[in-house]
């Protein structure tokens, strides 16, 4: 690979990803483009602006975005139609925000006439492979430089050390090192390393961000209705919202109650198990909420195929290929699947858990008249079970005449 | 069909099995013979015998028999080891429950030299597939007489005629409709029917029998231990028990502190849906622990593999193929993933909520040294995974290549 | 089932459907609408006209259509864009027809004010599933009437004793009992039963209608090309045609050089086995065809989920669930897949066997410039193959350092 | 890596193993220790070990063997119970040959206190990877060494000169370059590269080694009977032999009536697409085969399953995941489905095709007495089908209600 020339740079502002921005400059000598996005992290984005100009970066060459309905609208809730879970558990908060960031990576990088882009995710990490598939399948040629796999500056010290030589400012809680990292979005908060990496530890009360722990969690259980138009959440308590707002108040509902944490040990796709502590409130509730929904208008066969097929579309975005061919098959399928997905679901918050109490829709399959105790009117005729069963039962009783012959 | 001449009965004791022994005996004029098992419903057994007794059946001819340590043994557990869940949710408590009862109904009916087993499952639901299907798996000569599928007795009225015309004895508060119906065994409690057919209307609290209102569990949590041996757990807070006896265990647990209450819309086999309130304490700790435990012993590659084929396998029980060769086929797959399935896992219960909190295990697969933020001493060369991106990527540049060219 | 007052009849003018035809007329007093298609069976539909009038069909109530185009272009060329093989060799010929049919059925019903349909497939075999499927799918109030399910006409004696005394006409080579039953459309022509039941018997060279003796076929090889677009064939040997000439002009090539020949024993939906014969030329030349414009088009992502999505998607079709939502899923999958299949496929045609020996198109993703065993000038650097070996290898030498721990 | 002490190469005997056996020598200072195995491709091996000691290698560190028998018996044949096809096409004839070479290199260099094995294979191919991943999955500590992606022998001259310098003996007709490349086994016989590297054009016919041209085959027709026992092959036209002699035997028949040719355009691993031509007479007259003697004896829910299972088998074939969880997961349910898969089937070989024309067994499910066209005497009741069809169509007929309703 050639030296790049000019980089665009996902840069957040704080100290690691300063640094990464002074060594691109130093390393390669090369021009460096900011690209901080705002995903919902609940972070203000104006001091990354200034933080970037004070590390010499030209106005006209930082971008800075709110892009939280591209992300929910784009993103989260395709996914969220297939009720996606990576080993049976997670809800891909993280994987699902690194398309969105390279795909405006590389945008940027053809807007400025950029020839590379850069990340800070380290090489042992599943992000670093998201970032670059997502660059790689947008821009063949784009140039991806990430630090973490290629600088010397592998120890604490030696960081802080680069960054006093180039004047990057240092938070003075930042002098220590933090305990564990934290990665955020609208989706979710994820924290690992340190002293969460022995997974027999229960991971300390302060790790927890942006949920209340159950047990302080209010004592009178919350009703909430989700309201859905072809799979995807379109309404709270009656009130329409555009898709980031209500991911939002779904994480306020979910973070007062204590929805939706996770301690989890996951199998990275660079082939080591690793463990997070996920924080996933409206996630999880809308997890809950859309199986609720389809559960009355999704047609048997076609839920079932969802369910097989969502671990292998889950992988997927787990492992990075977002902007892939396959994704985007099981995807047209998903959607297909979605069309009459609609109606409202009512779901019960307390200490902790989401659930569904109850659940209606105009497309509903559910037929009271054929599920009856009572008399169905000749809705269903019990004899054609008798059949059902034996033409079902053939192919067994073949199998049994056989084996017994020996 | 020729007329049976000597029948198996599931029998309950109950006024419906009851009723159903006296129309085979009137309708047929055959010999009955009556199976009643406990299955860990929560019932005593002897009274079946007195009422089989009072219905003219032959002691040789009423078997009685305490089947729970074969129930989890060999039908629960190794439905566990694949994290099997019905349309995301349900645990199949009912549906594997049914294949032992007719194993058992045709082994009995072979050793009674009987040419017939006969349910009290309705034509509307799965449980008389189920029932069949196994029979018939096991003995492809065998006859299964489903009388509510077959007589005319067809309303409630009509049911308690038939009762009092042939001296049934009918217990006062079965003179009124039930107001739900429910199906109990080690596994669950499920209940059905009338006041839940509405899936818009909140189930009313008395439909709950096995679990306490989350509202109503334990202020403080509690803290729990399982140990797995070949994917199975083998032991409670270091006590090894039998399985029953684990599975009661955690039954009570999980009962205490309001865990594995489930309200679900479901897709029967038989074409409609349908609104069941499922109540699985010790079955959802048993479920989430499992994954714990698999989460740092089982592969990747082995477990999204299992993820993948999960929604099948429970498909085939929930449909009532347990004796079909595509279940043994996946079970063989899924145990041979199992062999270092074993250590420990912690959890902990609160209102209604089970989450693990730590695991450990002589068979992890969780390398510390690998995955740490600290130096990890060679163990992972960072730059390796520059190498197993480009690879990665090289099919979605030459992608985007083509789709360039136009 | 009410009885019914005006049935469409799926009517081929042969004595079996004149047959049925009556004894709708005997058998419930109804009126009867015929339904004559030209799928490509090869035979002359106008004496089916004249046989209906002569039966006292009303003119109007005969419909009589080529639906040739649209059975090609809407069932078969969707089908193979999903390269569906049944069993892993049954190219799905009758499984195919039968949904347009019913289709047709329904909407002729709709068009006449008929409330039922009637077929004349077997209570035995597959089609009498998809035939109604398909109709209850697109009509859930139809009646269906499946004449050899409920008449007494069960021997040919009988048969013929029917038609004699209504005046049916029977040709004098129909009075003996025909020696296979035969099925044929413009994809393929099958043969089953009488003399083929013993599988382990050589079907005898009669039997074979569409397909010359691979013996028989020319000395010389012959070379066909076919051009793709969007998945489906557009041109031979770069004349484009119409989907249905297409088919046409392959199965000739295909039957002059006896390809497509298939002796298959198959598991039924309805839970036996058979066994059939198949001569389906060109649609052998065409899967074959479809797979080498895959080879260069389709990125391996996308191929490999088509492989695992095929045998569920051929099973949909075989047992009749085309108008389902799982196969319209799995069909929004695999078109997504087809965006970019385009090229040319030469073909070699001899003695039976159809193989591909070369493709090109403008949408390849073959990159001789990687692949190449000269110097590929920097394409591709072999050294990432070992960063890329490494990461694989990670989780299996975990695995391994694991298992010797013991 | 550290430097390796001492190195087990596999070793054919060829210019290019001599000259990596010498690099090794000469680039690590390492004693080397040659394997050399007969797996059936056709050459004698004593020159092999005449050239070893030519190259200074000790007697004692040369390893000739003959593992045709175990190359067959345990790896061949267990892929074979599977019908395993990559891409449709490819019968996986080098892939399935690589993780016999590691683990035999493997358990050398345990048994020679060698730190490290060597290969020959290139970095761009799927070789180099199922090498690697075997050995590193049997010794998770073994070091590897793949000398094509280390030294900087790029070009022809260079190699010749090395060799040349090394005193390496070159025969005449390696001087040029060799118009393609050729990999042999038992199995199969691969060609690629050079001139084969335009998938356009049509393999010249020089490239063929194994198979007459289907023009230049016997001119009349040639039947063999291959009988199963538990889905291997045990027996050709009645006579048992040893797997090795089977597939042996069947080369010869296949080879002579010029079946199992294949040009393909296959999807590597390492991301590129490659075309090759594969020769596999004896597997493509076993794969026939097999399916043919599963088409009776096999459940047809056990047949889809293997069919949906395959592709994703064949895949971790080829992509050298032999020794993981997941491939013996799946072998494990395959092998779990052969139980009763034993027989024989009748195959005709004809210019280039081989096709099942009939099959028995002992263990048939194939029942003439359900599915005649004759009386069937009351095997199966006809009537039953109208159930199974009503209550398949239920969830149809309740997704068109609600589809009309809005």
């Amino acid at each position: 690979m050639s030296a790049p020339k000019k980089v665009v740079l996902a840069y957040s502002g704080g100290l690691d990803t300063s640094i990464i921005l002074k060594w691109l400059q130093t390393e390669y000598g090369c021009e460096v483009v900011t690209f901080t996005a705002d995903l919902g992290q609940g972070e203000e984005l104006e001091p990354a602006r200034q933080k970037a100009e004070l590390l010499g970066i030209k106005p006209e060459n930082i971008f800075i975005e709110d892009v939280r309905e591209e992300f929910v609208r784009d993103f989260v809730f395709p996914m969220f139609r297939a009720n996606a879970v990576y080993e049976g558990l997670y809800l891909l908060g993280t994987s699902i925000a690194r398309p969105l960031i390279s795909k405006r990576l590389v945008e940027i990088a053809e807007a400025t006439g950029a020839d590379a882009v850069a990340h800070g995710a380290t090489g042992k990490g599943n992000d670093q492979v998201r970032f670059e598939l997502s660059a790689y399948a947008l821009n063949p040629d784009i140039k991806v430089i990430a630090p973490w796999r290629e600088w010397d500056l592998t120890s604490r010290t030696r960081l802080l050390e680069f960054a006093e030589a180039h004047q990057i400012p240092i938070a003075k809680d930042k002098r220590g090192e933090a305990p564990f990292s934290v990665d955020a979005n609208l989706l979710h908060t994820s924290s690992e390393g340190k002293v969460l990496e022995d997974p027999a530890e229960m991971a300390p009360d302060y790790v927890y961000q942006r949920t209340v722990h159950p047990e302080d969690a209010p004592d009178a259980p919350e009703y909430v209705e989700i309201t859905f138009a072809k799979g995807d959440a379109v309404a709270i308590n009656g009130d329409a919202m555009s898709p980031a707002t209500i991911l939002t108040r779904l994480n306020e509902l979910g973070g007062k109650h204590g929805v939706g944490r996770l301690d989890l040990v996951e199998g990275r796709f660079v082939g080591m198990k690793s463990r997070g502590i996920y924080e996933t409130p409206g996630g999880t509730i809308l997890l809950e909420a859309h199986r609720g929904i389809e559960s009355i208008t999704l047609d048997r066969g076609a839920a079932h195929l969802k369910d097989e097929l969502m671990p292998r579309y889950a992988e997927l975005i787990y492992n990075g290929f977002w902007f892939s061919p396959e994704r985007e098959m099981l995807q047209a399928a998903i959607d297909k699947s979605q069309e009459h997905v609609e109606g409202t679901v009512r779901l019960k918050l307390y200490k902790g858990s989401v659930n569904t109490v109850g659940r209606w829709s105009d497309k509903s399959l559910y037929s009271e008249e054929h599920v009856t105790f009572e008399d169905d009117q000749g809705a269903y005729d019990q004899k054609d079970a008798a059949g059902f069963i034996k033409i079902n039962a053939l192919r067994l009783r073949l199998l049994a005449m056989r084996n017994k012959r020996g």
